[in-house]
């Protein structure tokens, strides 16, 4: 991400870069304070805080510090630099170091994904990020699936095993970052985490049980201002940690992080936000109004589902081509290797790929009785046996985009509205990374639209995350979204259920609402009345 | 003491017991919250804030009790009870439990000595005292004066040491108060603490080393908000914990509930405040000024100094009165037994018996050459062995007297006022406990005024934590009180040494200070210009 000059930083929003005031979680401020003498009875901390107040007022000052203050003042002469952050209305002291430190000041935006955790140093004096690390969530080991995972909390210590599992995961990665951009973890002051509601939970070791059960109650959607030692963090202990608030269950910090860096609810035209994973989440509106929901997707696009499924890593099959008239399969490969698998982006290709050259029909089965369609002759993998696509890894993509589908649909005729009306559609999360978006349009996952109202924001959780941890206008603007947001409950929608049995063809059961791919069917000679 | 109405509560003021409306540090509040619906997806710790807010303004919720808040929300069908502590300007969560328990409430108060630690289990409904209890603090085993735990705490893990010795001191105290009163010690939701600026470096584990070497800069005078699990302090872990704030190294935050105790800071008269232990320490004004110092009195009347010195418990002679004529002793013991030594009262007394029998002269020393006056023979004593004054023992307390006559001295000249225009003396400490005025006076402790002026205020350090503990009005004027106070600091001043020095005579150098100790002189005889 581009640098800015001091005071003002760029960010990610409508697709574009744009300025924003830097006002970050922390501050830090150098104080030449007056040494005590038998004039003046002032105490050490007394005298800091004293000199902090008529700048930010009430300041509170931690126990831990008060131990540490008198030497780290005497250090360097009384010129001292004091990190504070802001916690609801006051203004608490997260450091002390000796002399002037002004000019090193270093905060952590992470994306805790179910799969992946990302997260990025950030210089919170110019609000560029140092450096990124991503890495698997530890937690995969036990489970792949959220569901999975919630249910092994519910055992003894699972909870706790859980959490420490996803803040190892986030050490190594602080771990990683400090050593190559030269900075002490503890000069790590503050911390903002985008996640979904599960992941939250297993951060701050909260019990995840009621987000799957009816009513759907999570314990918290927003926890407010914490400390990196309340969990474990290794930066700073006292380093103020923030996550992104949510608005329910099934739509968490890392939707409202996509809201805030699409910038939809601050414009007139209407958007959709989508984030497709596990679940499908979307957000639908503008300034004036703003309506979400969640649809179960299922796990068709994670990997490690379809029969060759794999993440989006090294050797995974990323895009895929096939030639019409040969059913010459062209593909392309993470990392340029043999293959080993496909990965989510992959099968929406093949997916799209097979209905455009005749390989199945309109509901997604093979024609001619075939049971699966070979991508990778076994000579060809890097595991020696061939790669194929199955009946019933098919069936698992419909239904994902049945979901997004009946999503969708619900929520449109919730307020009222059609499909052609979206001016701008924002797609967001790690597996938009790689997915062309002709091939989502041609499944059905994204709307027909005109293809330069659709804008892939790659990742914005953790761009949300970045945003929050350098401005405290945009958190305020974050927590203005939750309230703002509409929530409606598919969990318990007979609507959306009916929506979801209807989805069953191809890009959508009314082929009018896809005239592009209704275009590209006739085209190739395709019949699109089976 | 005595209790009053809900919303009302008394307090010792000016030697009497007046009103003052109930707010205390923490507050209880029931809640009937609405029980979560598919219709309404807010989650459990925003549905708590979002009742608490419209009371409140922002409330922060520790991690920790987000972690139990869903299982206590739904133990009494959605009716809980908060805790809620007003820290700086923000509400914190302090607590929360099932059904409605604002019928309990419960604070400590407690004044921390040198020698003694006292408690005070605080209804917070009513504001009266459930229960006291009292024990030695037991860093006495690491020395008696504060001097030499000063030094210790040096020494490797000496101040962890201490802050474990007095804390554990305090936590017997909570357990035989939550025992007798039938409190669970988790019950206990705020805890104000009254004590000299060493002993609250103690209780926090802050460096007191700088309390004593020049300039006398304390790491801190006012430690604001903390929490009891800070300080390992065994009552609700999440408990705010406040410190009187002190004025300087030697003025503290007892010497400030004193003088909030006696109300002097708000009423037009000239009242002096005194507090003597080891060190001397007063403050003098009224409502429009207040001056301070504190002189090294000295451990002459702690206890373990005299040769048959010991701590004001049973055994102890308390009063002790002797015959002119007959010089025939008479005393009085702490719990009637027989004598196994002499406390401070008792010294006192000693001191101002000799000069009004003429045993010794005007400078302290015995008449006729002797080395010391047996006050029990042997037979009598409970330990087999007589009891004696000696001249050593007369001198270590002439270096008291004589130090808070010159600090007196010192702060009167300070603001150019005589001894005669004090319309008030307050008298503090558990050492006033015993002592008796008219000895006091005799030897020059207190100054010589018209009987009615002077106020004995007992325990007026645990008093002040009580009422910081009960109003938050009285704490702000806790703190308005030391921002008032001019600090003299006397351990530098040429000025308080010239007068220590000079102040050899009982009661006093110059006689005519003393009217009334004069005409006793002259009516028994006793040559006053020796």
């Amino acid at each position: 991400m581009p640098r800015a000059n001091r005071g003002q930083v760029v960010a990610l929003e409508d697709g574009l870069f744009r300025e924003f005031p830097l006002d970050p979680l922390t501050r830090k401020i150098c104080l030449h304070l007056n040494p005590p003498s038998l004039a003046e009875h002032l105490a050490d901390v007394d005298r800091l805080r004293e000199s902090l107040e008529p700048l930010l007022g009430p300041v509170t000052v931690p126990l831990s510090l008060m131990r540490i203050i008198p030497e780290v003042c005497r250090k360097q002469d009384w010129v001292v630099t004091a990190t504070v952050g802001l916690t609801g209305r006051n203004w608490d002291l997260v450091g002390l170091e000796p002399g002037d430190t002004s000019g090193r000041h270093f905060g952590l935006a992470v994306d805790i994904g179910t799969t992946t955790v990302v997260a990025y140093l950030v210089d919170m004096r110019t609000g560029g990020v140092l450096g990124a690390a991503a890495d698997y969530n530890s937690q995969v080991v036990f489970g792949e699936d959220i569901l999975t995972r919630i249910y092994l909390a519910g055992t003894a210590d699972g909870l706790v095993r859980m959490q420490k599992s996803v803040v190892d995961t986030l050490n190594g990665l602080v771990k990683q970052l400090a050593e190559r951009c030269a900075v002490a973890p503890e000069e790590v002051t503050a911390a903002v985490a985008g996640g979904n509601t599960t992941m939250v939970h297993f951060l701050l070791g909260l019990d995840p049980s009621r987000i799957c059960r009816e009513p759907y109650s999570p314990a918290v959607n927003n926890p407010g201002f914490l400390r990196a030692q309340e969990i474990g963090l290794k930066i700073n202990p006292l380093a103020i940690l923030y996550c992104l608030p949510g608005v329910s269950s099934y739509v968490g910090g890392d939707v409202i992080a996509g809201v805030l860096v699409s910038g939809m609810h601050r414009r007139e035209e209407l958007a959709l936000f989508v984030d497709i994973g596990t679940n499908a989440e979307m957000v639908l509106g503008n300034k004036d109004w703003l309506v979400a929901c969640a649809g179960a997707a299922g796990p068709a696009l994670e990997g490690g589902v379809a029969r060759a499924g794999m993440r989006a890593e090294p050797g995974a099959i990323k895009s895929v081509r096939i030639d019409q008239q040969s059913r010459r399969v062209h593909y392309q490969v993470i990392g340029n290797g043999k293959p080993r698998g496909i990965c989510g982006s992959g099968l929406v290709d093949c997916l799209a790929e097979f209905l455009l050259c005749g390989i199945i029909d309109r509901s997604a089965r093979f024609r001619n009785g075939r049971a699966s369609f070979t991508l990778v002759p076994a000579a060809e993998s890097a595991t020696g046996e061939e790669i194929t696509v199955t009946q019933v890894d098919l069936d698992n993509l419909m239904r994902t985009k049945g979901a997004v589908n009946a999503a969708l649909e619900t929520l449109l005729e919730g307020v009222g509205l059609g499909i052609g009306e979206i001016t701008r559609f924002y797609a967001a999360g790690a597996f938009g990374q790689y997915l062309d978006p002709e091939s989502a349009i041609t499944i059905g996952l994204f709307p027909d639209l005109p293809r330069e109202r659709i804008v892939r924001l790659g990742n914005s959780s953790g761009e949300g995350a970045r945003q929050v941890l350098l401005s405290n206008r945009k958190r305020l603007e974050a927590e203005e979204i939750v309230r703002r947001i509409t929530y409606f409950e598919l969990n318990a929608s007979q609507q959306f259920m009916n929506k979801f049995a209807g989805s069953k063809f191809l890009p959508h059961t009314n082929l009018d609402y896809y005239p592009t791919v209704k275009e590209k069917l006739k085209q190739r000679g395709i019949a699109v009345d089976d």
